[in-house]
Formats: C-alpha cells, structure tokens, sequence
C-alpha cells in the first residue's frame, strides 16, 4: 500500500507533516509513504526515523502553492508544485492514494483538472463525518463543487450512501438533501430538482426527502447530500460553534466545581479530543479514480497520521468499484 | 405601544401563545396587545388574565395557515388567515409591530405580497442574533430571500450595522460577508459581486470582507451577511449542534461527578437557558415599514414574552427611519 503524502501543505508544514508519515508508517507495517517536496527541507526531519526510513520515500517538488493563491493561476506559474506532484503519482498508479493540507482548491482543482474520475462520476465531492446523536453521518459536498448541478447532487446521494453502509457500516443507509424546510416545496431550484431526481430513482426508498440544518446532529439520516458551498459553510460553523460552546462550558460549568474539578477537566479535555473537527483526519474527495484524502489546514502529527491511515483503508477497501458499478447500473439501492 | 400576535401561530398554539401575551403586558404597563385569531379558542384563555383584560384585544381571524401549506397557495384558499389579518393591522397602522410563531415563509410572504417595505429596501431578510465569543452578533439574511442579488445582500449589511450599532450598542460595528474562504476570489458569483459593491460603498471601511463559517461564533464581526438559504441552514445547525453537545456533556461530563453533580447540573441548566436558541425569542424582518418579530415555531409563553418585548423595544426606537434614511444618502458610515 503506498500513500502520496504533500509534505508542504498545512499551516504548520513540513514538520509535523512528516512525523505524522513517520508515526503512520510505524504504525503500519504494510505502508510505504512517499513525501512530495522539498527534499532539502523534508530529508533532515527523516534523521530519526531509520527504523522505517526505507518505507518513507521522496519526491522532490520545488515549489508550493500557498494558502491565498488562485489555484488556476498557481498551477500555471508553479508547475512543479507538490500538490500537482502528487496527483501525477496518483495518475501514474504509482501510489493508491494521495493525502494533502494545503489549499483545499488547489488539491479539488489538481483532480479536476486531470479530469482523474471514475467512470460514470460527473464531478467529485468532498465528504465530511458528521459526529450525530446516531453515530456518524457522512456530509457531502463540502467544497469541491460550488456550483453543482440537480445530477451531481444526485450522484453525491449514490456515492454517500455506499460510504455509510461500507466504511460507516451502516446498513440501507438513509438520503437526505439539506434543505430550509421538511416540505417538498421549499428550497431553490437546484432543491426542487434534485429531490425529483431522487424520487424517480432506485434510491427512492432510501432517500427521506429534505432535512433542515437541526437534523444533521439530530442523526435523522446518514448521508446528507448538499451543495460545496453550503457544506462548507456548515462544517466551519460547526467547529467554530463546537469551539465556543466548550469555553463556555469550560468557563461556566467547570468554574462552579472545586474538589471534583479535576474529574470535570479530564472529562472535558475527552470530549474535545473526540468531538474536535482538527482530530477527525481528514475528508476524501469522492469519485476520484484512486483515493484523495484532504486534511484541514491546521493539521498536525496525529491528524496526519490517522488521515494517512484512513487513506490507506479506504484504498484497501473496493469502495471505487463499487461506486463504478453503482453508477452504471443507474444506483441500485445500497 | 401596540402589538399584533399571531395566536394561532406555532407549534403550540394557542395556549402559551396567548400566555405569553398575558405576561408580556404584566411586564409592560405602556403595552397593549391584539390576539389574532379564533376568538372561540382565544377568548377562554384569557378568563384568568382579568387585572390587564383591557390591554388584551381579540381581532377575530378564522382561518389559518398550517406549517406545511405554501403560503402562495394557502393566502389564496384562506383569506382569512391569522398572518394575514396580523399584517393588515400593521399596514393600517393600527399596531406598531407584529409578532408570530407560526409558518416562517408565510411570515414573510405576507409582508412581502402588500409590498409593506421601507423606502429605498428592495428585499426585507430575516436577521438574527448570534451568541459569540465577543458577545452577540447579527447574522442575516436567515430565510427570508433564497434568491437574492448583490444589491439585497448590500443591504443587509446596511440594516444589518444600524442594528447592531444602535440595538446592540456595538460602535462602527464591522461587517463581514459569509464565503467558503476568506481570499478575495472564493466563492460563487453572488459572493465576489457582492464584495465589489461593499467595496466601493462608504461602508467600505466597515467592510472586511470574507468570513468563514468558524468566524461567526468566535465573533470577528458584529454583521455577517449572507443569502436566506445558507443563513436558515446554519441557523438551524447551530440549534440541532448546540443540542447535541449539551447532551454529550451531560452524559460524559457530568456523569463523572459525585459530590458536585448538582453543581454542575445548575450551571449546564444556566447555559442551556441562556444560549438556546429557542429562548431567544424572535428574529425581526428588517425592512418592512413596521416592526415584525419571527418566532420559532416551538415557541412557548416565555420565548413569546419576551418576543412581544422585543418588538415594543424596536417600535420605540428610531431603527426603520435610520435605516430609511441610511440607504437614501447611499449608505454612509454607521
């Protein structure tokens, strides 16, 4: 198994990036990572890895797209960037999968522009785990595709669903197209119209219609397909609403304590290592032939390493055949 | 100060509709109150409610508009509806404000029908408060306008920072338009065209451009501007999140407490009471030539008190003609 790894991208690269391959690596015996970038600055962090080091390749890419850059205009200035490296490793087969966090566009864009889908897949998107009152959900798109058409929206549903029910576990799993009200009527256009895709198709049975923001942590279903922008939207909110709510309670609730206050701050401290969106390890895009694991920008060692661990699952798994066949077949149900 | 109630409005209506208007005239001696609606249901209610009886007034509407009709087609086939007869009031001048619990779409759609705008507004939105880590702010559009221009965006920015300056007493509040990245060129066209009119605007400099969705909570600006459909899903994910959360803390972190339990248990109670979004009783629809106060729909007496409240409180201030005069001289700095 071996995983392409942009060992630029993030807000704190490359160091906590490749001791997260380094820890990914140790932790599995089967996994070769190969590091793209700099090799002057990547090679001396490999120093205290010799027990691994001939798992931990390098690809050397000289140049990097930083954070504000206009993806289309940086992958024609910086052609030997790390991320559009990475994705020629991909293309060539000569890795299974690719984990990157830098620019999100930029990482969407490379793809895109490779047109790298999987047969029948009209645009990728980028799923997201949505902690619930039910277990996980899966949230997609989250940002790869802001102006989606009713037919993406649609196959956001197809491949959803068979990511709940293979990586999820979740048996029949059910649809839901986040929405500003339950009634079939409500919504814009591109919401009217996908629901009637829906309806007519052999997910019909699956798909519940529309839910509102309210119900994604209620659990109501588990796949809840949108638009990238709106996603994205929600899923920032989440973590800057998940952020304020523990400081509160932090401030509020762990104040009143005295002699259990310890118990109280261990509890909390746990619930933040689980519940935090730094910690969840990254989000695959979707449809893309091989796999593509996007991880936030603020990624560190561990969230490196468990995204590097997911890519290398999902990889093993036949979830892209499956969606192939699904897609082919016009989605069956799930 | 005179208010017009939807009391057939809500999840629960009547009964603590109509109680919410009997304790928000107990706590306001200037205040009278119409009920709209079924005087058959309404009038009973109000038998113990003797000592302020003269400052609760019936108008009789017989019909009304149930939460899953579309307010198009229910305006027609019931004309005598409760939201329609709350409007007509205020169109009358017969109430200073309007305040209702029930179908929001048809909240709105009655306004929007009679035209019943401020001079100069082109879209009336919904806006409504955020609790951050800077204290509130104002979030609008959140479902009124699914298909707004740049030009209603622009203006709610506008309303948006005379409401925070003058209602929240945030001074040269700052505005920020709600985008999936904070560089310049993200988004969708509705986003970038926006931004060019704040741009070139005398709010220019209140202006700061993108925010993302982390941002709001942790309270980077006092105005967060966006279209109805992405403001009415994040509002309802922060009610379906904030949920959820309070019910994880409850089960993991107050389950390791002995001695301080109950403690713990009155200060997750004062968070609850004082960050749940239904307690923050209604959401005004700035713009309307009048004061109209949205309530959620699971609305109960004290959510619709202190609605009541509210709308007495923007009746008596001089928002509406600050906002008139605002956008008639272009918008100058608030």
């Amino acid at each position: 198994m071996r995983v392409a790894l942009d060992a630029m991208g993030g807000d704190y690269a490359p160091v906590p990036i490749v001791q997260g391959a380094v820890l990914a690596v140790q932790a599995d015996p089967e996994l070769h990572v190969v590091l793209v970038g700099d090799q002057a600055q990547v090679e001396p962090l490999l120093a205290s890895a010799q027990a691994v080091r001939e798992r931990l390749e390098i690809c050397h890419a000289s140049q990097v797209i930083g954070m504000d850059e206009s993806p289309a205009l940086a992958f024609r200035k910086k052609p030997d960037n790390s991320i559009s490296r990475c994705w020629q490793l991909l293309q060539q087969r000569k890795v299974n999968a690719i984990v990157g966090a830098g620019h999100t566009g930029a990482m969407v864009a490379g793809g895109f522009m490779m047109r790298l889908f999987l047969k029948g897949v009209r645009r990728p998107g980028i799923a997201t785990l949505m902690p619930t009152q039910q277990g996980l959900s899966v949230l997609l798109d989250v940002g790869a595709n802001v102006h989606p058409k009713p037919e993406h929206l649609y196959q956001y549903g197809v491949m959803g669903a068979i990511f709940a029910k293979h990586i999820l576990q979740r048996d029949k799993p059910k649809i839901g197209l986040l929405n500003i009200g339950s009634e079939e009527d409500k919504g814009n256009e591109l919401a009217k119209e996908t629901q009637d895709l829906f309806r007519s198709s052999p997910l019909k049975d699956q798909f519940i219609g529309n839910v509102e923001g309210r119900d994604i942590h209620r659990g109501v279903c588990e796949v809840i397909v949108t638009e990238g922008f709106v996603g994205n939207v929600v899923l920032k909110v989440c973590e800057g609403l998940f952020e304020f709510i523990m400081k509160v309670v932090g401030k509020e609730l762990l104040s009143t304590l005295k002699s259990e206050l310890q118990l109280g701050q261990l509890a909390l401290q746990n619930i933040l290592k689980r519940y935090d969106y730094d910690e969840l390890g990254g989000a695959p895009l979707l449809g893309v032939d091989g796999i593509c694991i996007i991880c936030h920008g603020s990624s560190k060692e561990r969230a490196i390493a468990s995204a590097i661990a997911v890519a290398a699952k999902y990889a093993r798994s036949n979830l892209n055949d499956l969606i192939v066949k699904e897609l082919s077949s016009g989605g069956q149900q799930v």
